[in-house]
Protein backbone atom coordinates (compact mmCIF):
# COMPACT_ATOMS: atom_id res chain seq x y z
CA UNK A 1 0.00 0.00 0.00
CA UNK A 2 1.83 3.35 -0.89
CA UNK A 3 1.24 6.61 -0.57
CA UNK A 4 -1.07 7.17 -3.17
CA UNK A 5 -3.24 4.30 -2.62
CA UNK A 6 -3.76 5.65 0.77
CA UNK A 7 -4.70 8.66 0.00
CA UNK A 8 -7.25 7.71 -2.67
CA UNK A 9 -8.61 4.94 0.02
CA UNK A 10 -9.36 8.06 2.53
CA UNK A 11 -10.53 10.16 -0.04
CA UNK A 12 -12.96 7.69 -1.00
CA UNK A 13 -13.77 7.24 2.60
CA UNK A 14 -14.18 10.90 3.49
CA UNK A 15 -16.15 11.92 0.60
CA UNK A 16 -13.37 14.43 0.84
CA UNK A 17 -11.59 15.08 -2.77
CA UNK A 18 -8.07 13.23 -3.67
CA UNK A 19 -6.31 16.88 -3.33
CA UNK A 20 -8.07 17.63 -0.11
CA UNK A 21 -7.39 14.62 1.23
CA UNK A 22 -3.51 14.76 0.43
CA UNK A 23 -3.87 18.29 2.23
CA UNK A 24 -5.18 16.91 5.30
CA UNK A 25 -2.67 13.86 5.49
CA UNK A 26 0.26 16.40 5.24
CA UNK A 27 -1.36 18.86 7.91
CA UNK A 28 -1.34 16.49 10.22
CA UNK A 29 1.82 14.77 9.57
CA UNK A 30 3.39 18.64 10.04
CA UNK A 31 1.30 18.57 13.30
CA UNK A 32 2.90 15.88 14.15
CA UNK A 33 6.35 16.42 13.55
CA UNK A 34 5.86 19.25 15.15
CA UNK A 35 5.26 17.62 18.19
CA UNK A 36 8.07 15.52 17.78
CA UNK A 37 10.68 18.22 17.29
CA UNK A 38 9.94 19.85 20.81
CA UNK A 39 10.36 16.32 21.90
CA UNK A 40 6.42 15.60 23.01
CA UNK A 41 4.93 12.73 22.96
CA UNK A 42 1.61 12.02 20.82
CA UNK A 43 -1.48 9.78 21.74
CA UNK A 44 -3.85 9.06 19.36
CA UNK A 45 -7.48 8.09 20.94
CA UNK A 46 -7.87 4.10 19.19
CA UNK A 47 -4.53 4.25 16.97
CA UNK A 48 -1.65 4.31 19.71
CA UNK A 49 1.16 6.44 21.17
CA UNK A 50 4.26 7.84 19.48
CA UNK A 51 7.02 8.33 21.72
CA UNK A 52 10.03 10.38 21.81
CA UNK A 53 12.79 8.59 23.18
CA UNK A 54 16.18 8.43 24.38
CA UNK A 55 18.27 6.12 23.47
CA UNK A 56 20.95 5.46 25.49
CA UNK A 57 24.58 5.54 24.65
CA UNK A 58 26.36 2.77 23.93
CA UNK A 59 30.40 1.60 23.19
CA UNK A 60 30.33 -0.38 19.04
CA UNK A 61 33.03 -1.96 18.27
CA UNK A 62 33.93 -1.74 14.82
CA UNK A 63 34.85 -5.51 13.65
CA UNK A 64 37.46 -4.55 10.72
CA UNK A 65 39.86 -2.72 13.43
CA UNK A 66 38.60 -4.13 16.87
CA UNK A 67 38.80 0.04 17.48
CA UNK A 68 36.07 0.56 20.10
CA UNK A 69 33.98 3.23 19.25
CA UNK A 70 31.71 5.32 21.57
CA UNK A 71 28.07 5.89 20.03
CA UNK A 72 26.36 9.04 21.60
CA UNK A 73 22.43 8.96 22.97
CA UNK A 74 20.01 9.34 20.57
CA UNK A 75 16.30 10.71 20.12
CA UNK A 76 14.34 8.04 18.56
CA UNK A 77 10.77 7.69 17.80
CA UNK A 78 8.48 5.17 19.09
CA UNK A 79 5.06 3.57 18.10
CA UNK A 80 3.38 1.77 20.18
CA UNK A 81 0.35 0.55 18.76
CA UNK A 82 -3.26 0.69 21.40
CA UNK A 83 -4.62 -2.30 21.98
CA UNK A 84 -7.98 -2.06 19.21
CA UNK A 85 -4.86 -2.03 16.67
CA UNK A 86 -2.55 -4.65 18.24
CA UNK A 87 -6.06 -6.81 18.09
CA UNK A 88 -6.55 -5.80 14.73
CA UNK A 89 -3.14 -6.92 13.50
CA UNK A 90 -2.86 -9.99 15.31
CA UNK A 91 -6.36 -10.69 13.17
CA UNK A 92 -4.16 -10.59 9.90
CA UNK A 93 -2.36 -13.76 11.43
CA UNK A 94 -5.10 -15.72 11.35
CA UNK A 95 -6.73 -15.38 7.85
CA UNK A 96 -2.72 -15.37 6.54
CA UNK A 97 -2.23 -18.01 7.98
CA UNK B 1 -0.14 16.11 23.59
CA UNK B 2 -3.43 13.76 24.25
CA UNK B 3 -6.12 13.37 21.57
CA UNK B 4 -8.63 16.85 22.74
CA UNK B 5 -5.32 18.58 21.94
CA UNK B 6 -4.20 16.84 19.11
CA UNK B 7 -7.50 17.15 17.24
CA UNK B 8 -7.82 20.77 18.45
CA UNK B 9 -4.76 21.53 16.83
CA UNK B 10 -4.98 19.66 13.57
CA UNK B 11 -8.83 21.66 13.04
CA UNK B 12 -6.64 25.06 13.58
CA UNK B 13 -4.68 24.09 10.63
CA UNK B 14 -6.99 22.65 8.26
CA UNK B 15 -9.64 25.06 8.94
CA UNK B 16 -11.83 22.43 9.38
CA UNK B 17 -14.18 22.06 12.46
CA UNK B 18 -13.25 20.19 15.63
CA UNK B 19 -15.96 17.63 14.29
CA UNK B 20 -14.72 17.18 11.47
CA UNK B 21 -11.18 16.77 12.32
CA UNK B 22 -12.35 14.06 14.76
CA UNK B 23 -14.39 12.32 12.13
CA UNK B 24 -11.26 12.77 9.79
CA UNK B 25 -8.65 11.49 11.94
CA UNK B 26 -11.21 8.00 12.88
CA UNK B 27 -11.25 7.52 8.87
CA UNK B 28 -7.56 7.47 8.23
CA UNK B 29 -7.30 4.89 11.45
CA UNK B 30 -10.43 2.61 10.44
CA UNK B 31 -8.37 3.14 6.88
CA UNK B 32 -5.62 1.81 8.50
CA UNK B 33 -6.41 -0.66 10.63
CA UNK B 34 -7.90 -2.97 7.61
CA UNK B 35 -4.64 -2.71 5.96
CA UNK B 36 -3.05 -3.80 9.21
CA UNK B 37 -5.53 -6.54 9.41
CA UNK B 38 -5.40 -7.87 6.20
CA UNK B 39 -1.50 -7.70 7.16
CA UNK B 40 -0.74 -4.87 4.50
CA UNK B 41 2.04 -2.61 5.16
CA UNK B 42 0.83 1.32 4.58
CA UNK B 43 3.86 3.75 3.57
CA UNK B 44 2.73 7.27 4.42
CA UNK B 45 4.94 9.57 2.02
CA UNK B 46 6.92 12.26 4.44
CA UNK B 47 5.97 10.22 7.76
CA UNK B 48 7.07 6.43 7.67
CA UNK B 49 5.79 3.07 7.24
CA UNK B 50 3.57 0.99 9.43
CA UNK B 51 4.54 -2.84 9.08
CA UNK B 52 3.12 -6.05 9.88
CA UNK B 53 5.74 -8.20 10.75
CA UNK B 54 6.05 -11.60 13.01
CA UNK B 55 7.66 -12.22 15.77
CA UNK B 56 9.15 -15.02 15.58
CA UNK B 57 8.38 -17.88 18.36
CA UNK B 58 10.54 -18.28 20.93
CA UNK B 59 11.29 -19.73 24.18
CA UNK B 60 10.72 -18.34 27.66
CA UNK B 61 11.38 -19.04 31.25
CA UNK B 62 9.02 -18.93 34.19
CA UNK B 63 11.40 -17.30 36.55
CA UNK B 64 9.62 -18.53 39.61
CA UNK B 65 8.76 -22.39 38.57
CA UNK B 66 11.77 -22.76 36.00
CA UNK B 67 9.35 -24.17 33.50
CA UNK B 68 10.04 -22.96 30.19
CA UNK B 69 7.29 -22.19 27.59
CA UNK B 70 6.88 -21.79 23.94
CA UNK B 71 5.70 -18.45 22.82
CA UNK B 72 4.29 -18.71 19.90
CA UNK B 73 4.81 -16.51 16.70
CA UNK B 74 2.52 -13.38 16.42
CA UNK B 75 1.82 -10.90 14.44
CA UNK B 76 3.28 -7.14 15.91
CA UNK B 77 2.76 -3.57 14.06
CA UNK B 78 5.80 -1.59 13.47
CA UNK B 79 6.76 2.02 12.98
CA UNK B 80 9.67 3.04 10.84
CA UNK B 81 9.53 6.95 10.48
CA UNK B 82 10.86 8.55 7.31
CA UNK B 83 14.19 10.10 7.41
CA UNK B 84 12.73 13.93 7.60
CA UNK B 85 10.75 12.73 10.75
CA UNK B 86 13.58 11.25 11.87
CA UNK B 87 15.94 14.48 11.54
CA UNK B 88 12.83 16.45 13.14
CA UNK B 89 12.87 14.23 16.47
CA UNK B 90 16.66 14.48 16.68
CA UNK B 91 16.39 18.83 16.72
CA UNK B 92 14.22 18.27 19.37
CA UNK B 93 16.87 16.43 21.23
CA UNK B 94 19.34 19.81 20.56
CA UNK B 95 16.72 22.49 21.92
CA UNK B 96 15.46 20.30 24.94
CA UNK B 97 19.61 19.87 25.85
Amino acid sequence: MNNKEFIGAIALKTGYTQDESQQMVKDVIEQLSKYFESGESVAVSGFGTFEVKKRLERVMVNPATGLRMLVPPKLVLNFKPATMIKVQVKKGGVENG
